[in-house]
């Protein structure tokens, strides 16, 4: 959906560090395109086409997907939901655990800010093995709402985290593919 | 500078939560802001109001203050930089330690993100303490940049971060003070 344009714009921004936080791993570090509030208003203006009209709430996770997720959002004026680490909101909250490479982590929401019924939207800024975005969409559905779409800056293909996903029937949109 | 009818609104959709996360401590829970996209939009028209004309970007600390920041940075139309907790970006980084009633903690930006010669607004979504934010004013001042501001959306008076940050003789502003 996103013009080739905005994808070398974006390609250009984003900076690679191999091996960063662990060898093996290539870090894509998006904090240059904050530096940029044209660039950043541009990758909104992407995902808020993606989902106008088709959600009733944005879920965002924590924190990156504060980042872009809170402005969709306000684009489409529909509720955000904060999805956080662990002991981060008082109860009551509905909560999850997801596996990760090293150990296992738990994401938490507010009971109540997700209403049954609602068609949300998943928001974060990278679909990597797709364990915290499972999780999340767990809690939408603990909630009795549906997840409809989830999105992201980037997909990373290789880790097959859009294939975790696929259970969820929602529609699963990437800026950025590698 | 907050209209009474905004502090209002505000007040009757922060909850609180006493004893939490530990006994003693009274959260406030900010999250129900985000559930309403109106209401979110009056916060940042009221914090840009503040900083308009008078800041050359944003800096914005992970990962509540990411929420209001990256909206107040764009409205003015200038970079938005990630004040990120120890080990999330890759080097070269600025970081700098800072305590904490329970130990100490240690947060970080990108080098160069912040230039030389910028007035900066820090922005957070609670002054309590000041021991982050003084961190986070001492990573400006060590790029060669000014903090010309402080924002957030409630000051606890009674925890003194007000005369924490006072040695940086910035303007401090919170729309709600308790």
């Amino acid at each position: 959906m996103a013009s080739q344009e905005l994808i070398n714009k974006l390609e250009e921004t984003i900076e690679n560090f191999p091996d960063f936080p662990i060898p093996g791993i290539q870090f894509k570090d998006i904090s240059p395109i904050f530096l940029n509030p044209k660039l950043y208003e541009e990758v909104i203006a992407d995902l808020t086409a993606f989902s106008k009209g088709k959600v009733d709430a944005v879920c965002g996770i924590e924190s990156r997907g504060y980042l872009f997720g809170i402005a969709i959002a306000v684009a489409l004026e529909v509720p955000f939901i904060l999805i956080r680490k662990k002991g981060k909101l008082p109860p009551p909250i509905i909560s999850e655990k997801y596996d990760l490479e090293y150990g296992s982590a738990e994401i938490e929401t507010r009971e109540g800010h997700i209403k049954k019924g609602q068609r949300i939207l998943i928001h974060d800024d990278l679909l990597a093995t797709g364990g915290t975005t499972e999780a999340a969409a767990k809690l939408v559905e603990k909630q009795g709402a549906t997840v409809s779409q989830f999105s992201f800056l980037i997909g990373l293909k290789d880790l097959k985290g859009e294939e975790k996903l696929k259970k969820f029937g929602a529609d699963v949109y990437s800026i950025l593919e590698y």
